[in-house]
């Protein structure tokens, strides 16, 4: 059961204290097309200088290059990434994990009983620390409780309502504002170079399905993720998916090399993640046959977004860092590496 | 555990009897170009002239102009077929139990125990008679000790080698060699309308990938199926993932839908299947709000391919035929709608 916590973050990042700062200028989005000429010469424009775009950039030229001894086939060409801290931010809790908070208190009329029953009461007395004394059980109980009982339709209307709605503490902005600029080029420079790009993530499959086809590009059948059960439903006429309060398929760990050879069916020649949770699913890329390409994102960027490795409760990247550092694998510097972090810096950068 | 017994045949249909012929005729693979300019007119050159013909094309051409009401975004085009039965022929047995059953006398040697263990014994003896006494449990332990224990490169390899080897015993062919040609077509003509084309089989997931990709155009992650556990192994750097002799998910009857949703993440508009375990796959595809095509392969051929439905062990089709007159989808009348029923025969006719 230990692993269910991963899901939607450690019970203990719920005592983080959430920073609220919103950040002031200019959102207009009007104006795109500054340095688009700059754009097309270069496939990585938020990406400094530096030893980690030379890396990516000589490594996609030598493998997509017939002439070279490591060309590899366009089936062969698939690329995974991890989400949470990855693709978008995941301080100070996974974005799932406040989703879940703001169901509970959406469902909470329909249960009065939540009032005096935990994990729910210290939901919704906003009681951080009651609720992290709740345990692994209570963690369980909340996530069923805000992720099933409801068909698929239906859920998916909630993550949609819940996305266009809800902003994120800090920046006061949608949460789907918070994905990272740089590597949005990166999913598009691989595409435009015959990969194919999935998603494998400790969060949940059906959380991300509605929105990483617009937001990134990746196709819903494309994106691997942690599951609870379900059940077909055909009431005359009317076939529907039942989600069900019982988990599935943590995706996690080694849970992600056995879901990429579960939905993938071969090994990635390209992985990126930034967490030890991602350790498993570098460690199968670089086992393959062809030339692989193991890319860690380190959270060095404490002003424009967050800096944590080995001692946090979220993300923690401890025995990857050692294994990128031994294997020489890539290791993004936030801080240094990326000009922008989000895409709104680029567009206020562009006035 | 009735299910279990769907992956690889009942076991009574172990009793068919296997009819062995060799087909006569040209087998001349060279000549192809013949009536080439009539083909790129028609999308489907070996359906003939029909109801189900016209329907496919009626209802494509549709969907995919801009201007109808009935016009489906491309995202939303998401095709599904069942494989045996539907894209390959499926008698006398399920082709996958061949291989199992090819499996265990390869495996004999190392196994000096099975020649007098059931359900070993049985199949070293040659005697079905024996074998279909076995039941469930003998069939669950014949598929485990054929398709686990090892890892899922060596599987691969396994299958491979197999599909490189054996024949099929009335066609004395290889297994590839007996897929459907109208059915090339369609899938053909759904990705060149820009639908994804998808396996949903009842069949093993592992067994259908390393061949269906260069057979169908099908890529492996597009492939749903039924599957056993695994489990991630990395040791001194070699990352492996090793093939457990336990059951995982069953991809039949209402298990095809909660695989729809769990791989692909939205209800097909186009989904295609030969039997009641496909139907409810037709329920939920019936059920999009885009308009939906839903088709049945009816097994109508006696002389170039098999006869059967309501009474058969093998891809029974019954109550999915009855709905399927009901709601007005289309039944593929094996005998009359299709010119030529595999590859071979449609280059034998150009010479």
């Amino acid at each position: 059961m230990k692993k269910v916590i991963y899901i939607f973050g450690l019970v203990t990042l719920l005592s983080v204290v959430i920073s609220c700062s919103s950040t002031p200028g200019n959102t207009n989005e009007d104006n795109n097309e500054v340095s688009e000429n700059v754009e097309k010469a270069d496939p990585l424009p938020s990406w400094n200088e530096g030893a980690s775009k030379t890396a990516i950039i000589n490594y996609i030229n030598d493998v997509t290059n017939t002439d070279s001894e490591n060309f590899i086939p366009l089936s062969e060409r698939i690329a995974t990434f991890d989400n949470d801290g990855n693709l978008w931010s995941e301080q100070p809790m996974y974005f799932q994990l406040f989703f879940a908070i703001d169901r509970i208190k959406a469902l909470a009329p329909q249960h009065p009983e939540w009032k005096t029953e935990q994990p729910f009461k210290a939901v919704l007395d906003n009681d951080i620390k009651d609720l992290a004394k709740q345990g692994e059980h209570g963690i369980i109980k909340l996530v069923m409780a805000s992720h099933a009982g409801n068909t698929t339709d239906e859920f998916e209307a909630i993550v949609k309502d819940w996305l266009a709605t809800a902003k994120h503490p800090r920046f006061n902005r949608p949460y789907t504002d918070l994905v990272f600029q740089p590597m949005l080029e990166l999913l598009d420079y691989l595409r435009d170079k015959d990969f194919k790009t999935f998603i494998v993530s400790g969060g949940g499959i059906e959380f991300m399905r509605p929105w990483v086809e617009e937001v990134y590009g990746i196709p819903r059948d494309q994106v691997i993720g942690s599951t609870i059960k379900t059940e077909f439903v055909n009431e005359d006429g009317n076939a529907v998916i039942n989600r069900l309060a019982e988990l599935d398929f943590i995706d996690d760990k080694a849970g992600k090399p056995v879901g990429i050879y579960r939905f993938i069916g071969r090994r990635p020649v390209f992985a990126s993640g930034n967490s030890d949770g991602d350790l498993q699913m570098m460690q199968y890329t670089a086992s393959n046959t062809f030339k692989s390409f193991m890319l860690y994102v380190h959270h060095t960027d404490s002003v424009r977004e967050w800096a944590y490795d080995r001692e946090s409760h979220i993300g923690r990247l401890d025995k990857g860092l050692d294994e990128a550092i031994e294997k020489g694998w890539t290791v993004i510097d936030m801080k240094n590496d990326w000009k922008v972090i989000y895409p709104f810096e680029l567009r206020e950068l562009e006035h």
